[in-house]
């Protein structure tokens, strides 16, 4: 029988799905068979993006989907429905569902979603409501329609939980702190765990030797100390929000600026809900601040390469906070890295943004290879140090789908209930 | 005729007054005279402090006294009636009273207080109401006992005025912004001011050609970046509240966590009245968080000697958190700097804290002599730094009132209408 693995990937206006086939040798790095897109959720029409081998669709116009429950079950239909996609012809073929749920506050690994976890990954869900409903309608489409797979959650936050308490407490009334779960949690974990097998291949070392200072930049953007491969710090903090701005958040700011801001912002905003809590300041800040609210514009391509001076502001603003993360975090390694990592779309692609990074750290040792960094980022890992430099940096196109995949096949054992 | 100058700091507690002479040579640094402070406003009876020469009050109780105004009322006649004070033995030989003032806005330099400015200076206190209403009732009580001292405000803001756009901007909704004044402003100016004029003497190098990473570290506690004399960067922000945290400030936290702290983070405080808006939100991360909301006690001194787990944790939260500024402030300054430099309270007096801070950064070439930072510190400038480290570590005896009164000897015909 083939055991099919789907890794979904849901975010607030796409849902991403990959399909892999569990391979005979366990540890073996299983194939993608095909991948499918789901964008524009909340820009209609959605529309479709397809691969499977040569085969393309791009830009596939859908009419009536509008939420991730709509996507993901166009998404199947579309997969069964591909006479080429041979490895994937019924439904109960699909043996684990992969769920990437962004706050899993102190799951330390990946949950087998049972009735009790559901449950109790949606009360943590207050924390993080707006990252974490796309999944769980997900989550709840597949026990519908796929009774027979295991829905298994993927938690960005479980990466995190080796960071230290006196790293992820902060200041505030303990009392309080501890009723709420009010911590640093952290998140990108799926990506930084990515980052760290990717290297321990590409650099033949093993991972809980590495120390990487690592740099997932996208429209949601982050920093990671890795320290012996495990996450010694990070920048987003109980939620998201905190540290680097993204396209549509304002990352850290003076925690009284909301106040200051609108007098309404301790009162529910219109997305909230009777399960969903979301304050007007939790709205503005996640969705209508970053360098959308600089510029304009949320492509920060676009951005990297104009010479309009807000364009030229936001990107000197967001070079100038991931200076403010690299710097300490080196030190916290005490200057013994492996690499600075840079992932994540803006990462993988923003080559005028990793020359502004690495020219802001020179003084510590790193420094660019400048052909190599505008090159096309053909490998997993891709090396763009300069000669003589002291320190590599190091492209990562990392793979969230891949990794959750990769954990279904190590995990198996523990899913299906051996131990 | 004798010039006398009041230097008046006057904190939500208590009240710190330095009396100086103007000096016959214009750009001589003028001699303290006389120090007075009345402490434990909050938690009566206050206490007064007085020094003038060898004389020395301790611990007075005063009756009575529970307002900053009646602390000023108070040291204003302790002053007139010490018949040792010969320079000051009538209220009209007080030429000038400096205030300092916590937010000064757009402010770039000292104002003389008219009353136009006076309603510039009430109206920006929006902005941190719980910082500036201090100094204004002291303002407000000069103007009413003192017609014929001129009022001068010096702002704790004013030094980070050269900060860059791309540093000071939040990545928030430029229009708001704009219109209510929300950026990175950054305070403990005065100190800085004083640490850069410092360092000049002390190593002989012109102020606009220093680079230093400097710390203040008080029950306030910030960091700044100062590049060519100048602030480039700084962890206070809109408001004090930002960056490091103090002995009841929780300093940056994730934007959205007062949110999940108490329901009513956006509705008024107790504190809160016609003129001054506070949320409980502000109110209990100006007040009730920091190393207090952790151990119980606001003496950073008994935390650090403490081997209680609490303080332990609260210890290691604020040099973590330290470290992060130090490292990107060396990074920023392209590691060309003249010196790291401890400063304020804690800043002076920790040793334990300056141990762990330097061990934390001393793969950039910090590193510190054990015998010499263990030592009492008996000049405004110590150095502390170890035989053959790469980069100077020194500790400066910061001196805000001197710096105000040096600023009117600076400034005087600027403020008498001169120029």
């Amino acid at each position: 029988m083939s055991e099919i693995i789907l890794s979904i990937n849901a975010g607030s206006s796409s849902v991403k799905i990959s399909v892999y086939r569990v391979s005979e040798a366990k540890s073996q790095i299983q194939t993608q068979l095909a991948e499918a897109v789901v964008e524009g959720l909340t820009a209609p029409p959605a529309k479709l993006k397809y691969t499977r081998g040569d085969k393309k669709i791009r830009g596939k116009e859908l009419e009536d989907i509008s939420t991730q429950e709509d996507a993901f079950r166009y998404i199947l239909d579309h997969l069964t429905d591909d006479e080429g996609l041979t490895e994937l012809k019924n439904k109960n073929d699909i043996r684990f569902t992969c769920h990437r749920v962004v706050h899993g506050g102190d799951y330390p690994r990946s949950q087998v979603i049972d009735k009790e976890t559901y449950h109790h990954i949606e009360a943590l869900s207050d924390l993080a409501p707006l990252h974490n409903a796309p999944a769980l309608s997900i989550v709840r489409a597949v026990a519908d329609i796929l009774p027979h797979a295991k829905n298994i959650a993927y938690f960005d936050s479980s990466f995190h939980n080796t960071i230290p308490e006196y790293i992820s407490t902060y200041p505030i009334d303990q009392s309080i702190a501890k009723k709420n779960g009010l911590r640093k949690y952290g998140f990108h974990g799926i990506s930084y765990s990515f980052i760290v097998q990717a290297l321990s291949a590409h650099l033949g070392k093993p991972s809980e030797e590495l120390n990487i200072v690592a740099l997932h930049l996208g429209s949601g953007a982050s920093a990671c100390c890795i320290k012996n491969g495990r996450s010694h710090d990070t920048s987003m903090g109980l939620t998201p929000l905190a540290g680097l701005p993204g396209a549509t958040r304002s990352g850290s700011i003076d925690p009284s600026l909301m106040f200051h801001f609108t007098h309404s912002a301790g009162k529910p905003s219109r997305s909230s809900s009777e399960k969903l809590h979301i304050t007007q300041a939790e709205e503005i800040l996640n969705k209508n601040s970053g360098w959308k609210s600089l510029t304009g514009t949320t492509d920060f391509g676009y951005i990297s390469s104009s010479d309009r001076y807000e364009d030229q502001l936001a990107f000197h603003i967001f070079v100038d906070r991931i200076t403010n993360y690299v710097a300490p975090y080196f030190t916290k390694l005490n200057g013994k890295l492996d690499a600075l990592v840079f992932a994540g779309g803006i990462g993988e692609k923003g080559d005028k943004l990793r020359t502004a990074v690495v020219d802001n750290v020179k003084c510590l040792g790193f420094a660019l290879d400048a052909k190599k960094n505008r090159e096309e980022m053909k490998h997993v890992v891709s090396d763009i140090t300069a000669d003589g430099a002291r320190y590599k940096t190091l492209v990562v196109q990392t793979d969230e789908q891949l990794e959750m995949a990769r954990g279904v096949i190590e995990d198996k054992d523990r899913f299906v209930g051996k131990r």
